[in-house]
């Protein structure tokens, strides 16, 4: 359990587990992405070890953000090869994003989960309401990850962000007690579509045996930069500036209007994310391609939206664009607004 | 590389890579039991991350014994989630065994193999000339796992090994370079077969859903033995004594008779293995057989030959009957000789 979560939700869920005769121990960790080690892992595991669990019935929890449910699902992954897990995940961006699919990992030589293993968790416990403790910039982060399925997959989801997006932030995600009749939710209607979109891509596709990945969108530069000026940014943060400037290239190469690239950014704006930074230099964009070539079977499959709601994988964009466009947003966006 | 199969073979198997204008780098490394742990999975990480390699198309050849198969196929497996490995087994023991299913494992907590994963590697080079260069003793080490699956599933490789053992031994299995035409290759006749007999019940259970497991016979008691004396006893030693007393107890609760265990007994002195060892107390029985309880889904899912070449999983044999067979097998074998 993340120990931030642990001083908020540690006695409820010590109470939980009492009144119903469980036998358990509690691990508070600080599970930040600097502590996100196979040393972290290690640590875990002495413990499950110490405590002695069944190998096969008897779970390994984790509750906490994303750094929590990757490091702890290493470690399960690990134990007697296979110890079944639960995720519970307590941020925004957990909930949407690291809650589903079946990646586990830590970082390792620098770079961002270089180590992990791809396991199932047996079960992911969905609570929106551990959501209302976290701070404002902490919910923004998490709707990077939910602005990218929009933007990927989803115009509905996009439109609902470019309306809601304030009133998510201010609410926290939690759902209103009564609601007007004719009134959707947008907490719940935005968190159920990025799941099940997020599914859409992830369910036949688990083991990552196909490298096209719609969504590895905002995540092909975004990994460098997080690790370069870390702690600096958070992960949904890192990923909205690398989505700005691809959505510069979509522009640049004729594949969305002006228009809707100002609309994207400004729907950004409204959910009060970065979308420039001043570490994402021209060298980092050549050498995250670069070595993603290396780590993608000799491709760069380069996700880009072709419109609202919509993407597709490009591997031919030239470097010509790819400059272009990282002038323009430059020009654009380094003042802080869209121009 | 092992280090000491380097010493041996290394510079053939540059010479190979160089003719080839193979782009490489050769590891060697003292892969011991002792060394089995995730500190060296993380020095080869370290060289893999440092070396470069593209994620998906090119391998990590791991040459050498069990354990050196075992934790460089750990590493492959953690490196971003999944990179193709290969095995090229160099002992008689990896080759008919460790080559053989998707295990990965290192010792962790003085316990043998607790963390690890499941992963299957893309190809096992299998060259029984690497088998020319092991020591006798080693080569006995590898004849104790080829005897258990004769015990479990097939009658007819156990009595090849009864009439072979010694040839077996002595020609390192190396098949003579003339054979005469009414003759059958021991060599490559029983490694095939232990093989295939292998396959047949790992390939239906490649992830160990099932937890009744044939190929478990001698690994109840043993691992706890091979730890404990460290390094006293080869793992096919340790694993041999565990047999020897399980032939006891199928023999006390009349699964076996009395000169089926003699022929066993005296196949296994053939085959130089040891058949008692005075740290296989009957404290440690009992405390090894309650671990698997509480690893096993409660259950202990003893395998017992129930015949030569037959054997069931049994869950309901009594302590006095362990006791009974642990004293006969005492008074038996502890002075070198069946009686």
């Amino acid at each position: 359990m993340d120990e931030v979560v642990y001083n908020i939700y540690g006695s409820q869920v010590t109470d939980y587990l009492e009144a119903r005769n469980v036998l358990y121990r509690i691990l508070p960790l600080p599970t930040t992405e600097e502590n996100k080690s196979m040393d972290m892992a290690l640590k875990i595991l002495e413990e499950v070890h110490q405590f002695g669990i069944d190998r096969r019935t008897e779970p390994i929890i984790a509750i906490g953000g994303g750094v929590c449910l990757d490091i702890v699902g290493l470690a399960a992954s690990l134990y007697r090869r296979r110890t079944p897990y639960i995720r519970v995940p307590t941020t925004l961006l957990s909930y949407i994003d690291a809650s589903v699919g079946a990646k586990t990992g830590v970082n390792f030589a620098n770079c961002k989960n270089k180590l992990g293993t791809y396991i199932a968790p047996v079960a992911a416990f969905l609570d929106r309401s551990f959501i209302q403790s976290i701070p404002r910039r902490h919910i923004a982060n998490g709707l990077a990850e939910m602005l990218k399925m929009a933007l990927m997959k989803h115009r509905g989801l996009f439109e609902l962000l470019e309306v809601h997006g304030q009133f998510l932030l201010d609410s926290k995600f939690q759902s209103a007690s009564v609601l007007e009749n004719d009134r959707i939710d947008p907490a719940s209607v935005s968190t159920r579509v990025a799941i099940e979109t997020m599914l859409e891509e992830l369910a036949p596709n688990l083991w990552e045996d196909d490298l096209d990945r719609l969504v590895d969108f905002g995540h092909l530069i975004s990994p460098q930069l997080e690790m370069k000026v870390l702690p600096a940014l958070l992960h949904g943060e890192a990923v909205n500036i690398d989505m700005a400037y691809m959505v510069y290239v979509s522009c640049e190469i004729g594949l969305l209007t002006e228009e809707e690239k100002f609309r994207i950014i400004c729907c950004m704006m409204g959910l009060e994310l970065p979308v420039w930074h001043q570490d994402f230099t021209f060298a980092l964009v050549q050498k995250s391609l670069c070595d993603r070539l290396q780590h993608s079977g000799g491709l760069v499959r380069m996700p880009l939206p072709t419109g609202l709601g919509r993407a597709e994988i490009f591997n031919d964009t030239d470097e010509g664009s790819l400059f272009r466009a990282y002038e323009k947003w430059c020009d654009e966006l380094s003042t802080g607004s869209p121009q």
